[in-house]
């Protein structure tokens, strides 16, 4: 079985691109990829593109093709990848999966979104939704896991508040990401109610951008000195929802334990972690699930200083998608380019010392279908 | 390498299915799928839901994690695939990688689509198809194609009938199929005219349908006895829109190239074709890029009835898109359930006989990237 390595990284700021188009916000993190790589596009063996929302917003979501064209890259094969939040990630995955294969030695997997345009409206999960259409949009489902565990375990607003604060902490130093000034629990708490306990600064925002990242084999990273390899992508999908487990996704805990296993490590080997922190619940369900700590006390985790930078285990040194922003299908790819940065050492001022093994999260998925999709790949140099 | 096998297979018909689901097609399918495999459903270790318009038409896209909870197949990574007209079959190659990198050992791909709904309207490339706005839908393209050609190589009006009498003569046999109703030449060039030369009847219709495939690793194959085996998969992607060169695609002839090498086997070693005959000089031009006659030849080689059954070559016995119709996600995955059938001998009445090697050839794609997409599989008993 070939090890797939990480040759090239791209990154566009996330937030208001009134100006690109969601291909332009590709191409960009394309060309940044092929840069940082070395590479030219005609090395280029297969490309994935991740997208979400190009066929409910602009009535189109066969992209990837042009956009590779664009690129210069053609007479490849070209994917398009839409997995919800996981789109990116999704396409992380399969990308592994070519090289793996030996179909090819080098994959693109390029993720772009393009929220800020006015047909946005809200978030849901299409006009068969009836949940959503009747209010359970993402903040309100995820309210009412914050309040489940609230009752179950005593976790306190001010301990999901310190999520926020933290990430937010990071992000000064991320100069892609949306929001960069400091907050503080008070602020946090004090901001306006969207789903009680979560206030709009517990709640990621909309964004547009792109991320890319450019694997390849192992006879090519010799070449190229590439050094930051993938020890396990996996991607692990099922209804999760039930009266009774609102406080844990079961599919999550399923997920991390594959990708430990696959990957040989432990959470005690990990270094740092970026997680899908949509809210400021969602990552504290999240260290549980990745057994960063026992269930029931990742609020406790959150409020001890063990996940900010320079903590036992940092979580979201990018400031995560509740600063960083969340243009979906862009965002599981962020997180691999950022932990590429950190296993390369490259993170200036947010760099996590001695950084060698590093985990992305993601989930997305319908909520009308009651099911989720979670992704994780472990990276190591 | 794994070789890559055809374990089950399954298929609604196509047409107009007022009273169902997109979801409940394609959940029959998969059903069928895995009776006809003789597996549960928890065997299954990655699931395929090729979609082209859901995201369009219903504005949800992200349906493949319910659709196979509801087939009870939970906690296995799910993926959704849009590649235009392509997107069946770019799941089916994904699936043959995921085999072939001993990622899982069954994979079932699911393909469906619903079209025959209000809001279907005219289809093009989104918003940003200026091309498709001013009435360069795909009639229209592929009219072009076929007035090149017939400048060119001198290919007539009845030749490119002679697909359509055949493909519906075809269809009598194929009790999935939309139009089974035989015509004659007359019949087909006295049709409304959509777009000089192409009459109605050498247009292919929209339908609502679903199509599954069960693949599987060789030892599962030889412990359930499937024998049909995936020679090779093959996506070519590129643009391919240059004015001198409208009477043949280059991709589609790379595309062939590289699934002949890869399978190691020739045009002379098929015993039947399932290629994509949206339009009447569609299949023609296919004939030239699959190498079953000379460029320039594939007028000739229609009205010959060497692509009939019980010709040399024959080319979509199933009736092709022309008379089965076009569900878009759902037909390459149907191509490749005509020649599991007909590898496997139950083909009934319109069984070509000894088939030993069949084809499948998809095409897809923006018009307004400028690019299209060729998947190519090869299979063999």
């Amino acid at each position: 079985m070939s090890t797939v390595y990480i040759a090239g990284i791209g990154i566009t700021p996330f937030g208001r691109h009134a100006e690109r188009s969601l291909q332009a916000l590709a191409v960009d993190a394309g060309e940044q990829a092929l840069r940082d790589a070395g590479l030219q596009g005609s090395r280029i063996g297969i490309g994935f593109f991740a997208n979400a929302l190009a066929g409910r917003l602009f009535g189109d979501s066969t992209l990837g093709q042009g956009i590779f064209a664009a690129l210069g890259i053609n007479q490849i094969p070209v994917l398009n990848i839409e997995n919800a939040c996981t789109s990116g990630s999704s396409a992380f995955y399969l990308a592994c999966q070519a090289i793996r294969a030996r179909e090819v030695e080098v994959a693109l997997v390029l993720g772009a979104e393009k929220m800020c345009v006015p047909q946005m409206g809200r978030l849901h999960s299409g006009n068969s939704d009836f949940d959503a259409l009747l209010g359970m949009i993402p903040p309100a489902s995820f309210a009412m896991r914050a309040q489940r565990h609230m009752y179950e375990f005593g976790t306190t607003r001010e301990q999901m508040a310190a999520v926020a604060v933290k990430n937010r902490r990071h992000a000064q130093a991320n100069p892609v990401a949306l929001y960069r000034s400091p907050v503080t629990a008070e602020e946090v708490l004090a901001s306006p109610m969207v789903a009680d306990p979560l206030t709009r600064l517990q709640c990621c925002p909309i964004a547009d951008g792109a991320a890319a990242v450019l694997l390849c084999s192992e006879s090519v990273a010799r070449r190229r000195g590439a050094r930051v390899r993938v020890l396990s992508s996996i991607l692990c999908s099922g209804s999760y929802q039930s009266p009774q487990d609102l406080a844990r996704w079961e599919t999550d805990f399923r997920g991390a334990r594959a990708a430990y296993e696959k990957a040989g490590v432990g959470p005690e080997n990990l270094d740092l972690v970026e997680c899908h922190d949509a809210f400021s619940i969602a990552e504290i369900l999240h260290y549980e699930a990745l057994g960063l700590c026992p269930l029931g006390e990742g609020g406790s985790l959150a409020a001890s200083g063990a996940t900010a930078w320079g903590g036992k285990i940092p979580v979201n040194v990018s400031g995560g998608l509740l600063s960083k922003g969340h243009p979906l299908a862009a965002t599981g790819i962020a997180q691999v380019v950022e932990l590429a940065l950190q296993l390369r050492g490259e993170a200036r001022e947010r760099q996590v010392g001695n950084a060698q093994v590093g985990l992305a999260h993601c989930m997305g998925g319908d909520l009308a279908a009651d099911t989720k999709s979670f992704t994780l790949s472990v990276l190591a140099v």
